[in-house]
């Protein structure tokens, strides 16, 4: 990338979780799948493709792997806490994908108040929807 | 990919605005930036790749183009309300960024109650924020 591309935080993420593969693999992750041929499968990925997302899953502290088999060696993949984190934006992404583009039928999620989850990004310190309009920055983000 | 792949609203997302540099794209959208070579420069995307990119976001209808120009022809890209549904994604990549990934300084946002802006996903519903254990669905995201 040249050096008068901005250098931002979300570059920084998408350079860590921005790869094909990378989001789907936490997807499954936090679906409860954790070893690799079940990752594999449902996510489509070729293996070794695979192997080198999750490699970097677990160098960058997204994932962490745990041994479950010693002879032959194997293991499964956990979500650290930084790659709990993330969960929030797979949940958004999940809820465009519904209102915009997919086929399929929408993945619905109860919470524990009792609604169907409609996610919506809110400041921590006042509780409100972030609206565009409400934020001000050093850019006009 | 092969047809045992998870079909899903995140894959279908991710089939729009996963490929490298499309975030990127609307980052500098949602900065107030429109224009191509303004865009290329910010993101560091070559040239024909950026092209590719944009007609992509225009057909998805995430951005549209907008002429400012007839001689020669030119457009500019301003994202639409479903582009403006991705907007809260690249706050929580924002964020995550600064926490565990970015060695630049943090874009700070006040949001209008005068708090610095800490984004967390909230039920729209209870307006509570959403904790995985709170969640049940069809199956264990």
């Amino acid at each position: 990338m040249p050096s008068t591309a901005r250098d931002c935080s979300i570059a920084a993420a998408l350079g860590v979780v921005g790869e094909k593969y990378s989001l789907l693999v936490l997807r499954e992750v936090f679906f409860g799948v954790h070893r690799f041929d079940a990752i594999a499968r449902n996510t489509g990925a070729p293996r070794d493709v695979l192997a080198a997302r999750l490699r970097k899953l677990v160098e960058a502290r997204v994932l962490e792997a745990r041994p479950y088999s010693l002879h032959p060696p194997r293991q499964e993949y956990h979500a650290t806490a930084a790659g709990e984190e993330l969960r929030p934006v797979l949940l958004l992404l999940m809820k465009w994908g519904d209102r915009h583009v997919a086929d399929v039928p929408p993945v619905v999620f109860s919470h524990d108040c009792g609604a169907d989850l409609d996610p919506v990004l809110a400041c921590r310190a006042c509780g409100e929807p972030v609206r565009p309009e409400g934020l001000r920055g050093r850019t006009a983000f």
